[in-house]
């Protein structure tokens, strides 16, 4: 399974894919969807769309991670992060990929055990869970968070439901 | 002109669709896309881009007008709001409309000439420029207004333009 992560910024967001097979995380790659700083709301729409096309053709993923964005900084502030947010789940929606979203604290106690853990500490995890040789920058590790942790959730829930089918099989078969 | 105003809404986005010829303005459409009301957010942002991608093909506007929106009820409602906005804007460039962006003020001046009109003059004024028999619906309404907002302030553009063109027609000539 190929997981897109996608951490969302009202001026850039932060992409991150992976491979999941079993137990086993492959980095794939990684990087910045940026948008025109001084471009209009359409024009910065625009990019994020395109941005997200071109990751979905190159890297072909199965599912798309997003994280749960909350600011409280100011309510303009707040205001454009859901745009960019908005737009950015219309491109995963428009390329017909399935959406999983997840907490920072989800991230958080995925990636690093400890929902109250520091950027620091995602980055310091994500480069050892995927064996990196050098520290993302920042958006795109939190966009590999992302996808981590879509990939330690969907372990779980295959796991759940590979017991319940075993405990049910005597009533479904 | 064809004017596709939109009005955002978190759960309902109205639109309004008027035909612009001079100083004479008719109307053509009007309603309001609706969301899932239990829907994830990828549902509800599938529904408005299918929406905003149905009412462009069935009447072909020139351009879009959006509604420039601003909330400070609670950062929540904010975010939600900026999201359903991005999504909206999304559908519009995908489907390669020109955007322009008014602030409520714009349309309250537009449209009853009193950047402090609540929203009753509002609707009062859209039913008479427009010589509509009955009130559109409060979201249909907002989206008419900003629609004919677009249509007084590109007449403004389109006379300034015009004026300039006269003054310099001797050295373009």
């Amino acid at each position: 399974m190929r997981v897109l992560g996608i951490d969302p910024g009202s001026r850039v967001a932060g992409f991150g894919v992976i491979d999941v097979a079993g137990q086993n995380r492959h980095y794939v790659a990684s990087g910045c969807i940026k948008t025109p700083t001084n471009g209009t709301l359409p024009e910065r729409v625009k990019a994020l769309l395109d941005g997200v096309a071109q990751v979905v053709a190159t890297y072909q993923p199965d599912i798309a991670a997003v994280e749960i964005v909350f600011v409280n900084v100011n309510p303009q502030s707040t205001l454009l992060l859901g745009q960019a947010r908005g737009a950015l789940i219309a491109g995963l929606v428009t390329a017909n990929l399935p959406i999983a979203e997840y907490t920072a604290l989800q991230v958080k106690q995925a990636v690093v055990g400890n929902g109250h853990a520091d950027k620091d500490q995602v980055g310091h995890m994500v480069q050892r869970l995927l064996r990196l040789s050098g520290m993302p920058q920042a958006d795109a590790a939190d966009a590999l968070a992302v996808a981590l942790t879509h990939a330690q959730h969907q372990g779980g829930v295959a796991r759940q439901l590979g017991s319940g089918l075993t405990i049910r099989r005597g009533r479904l078969g």
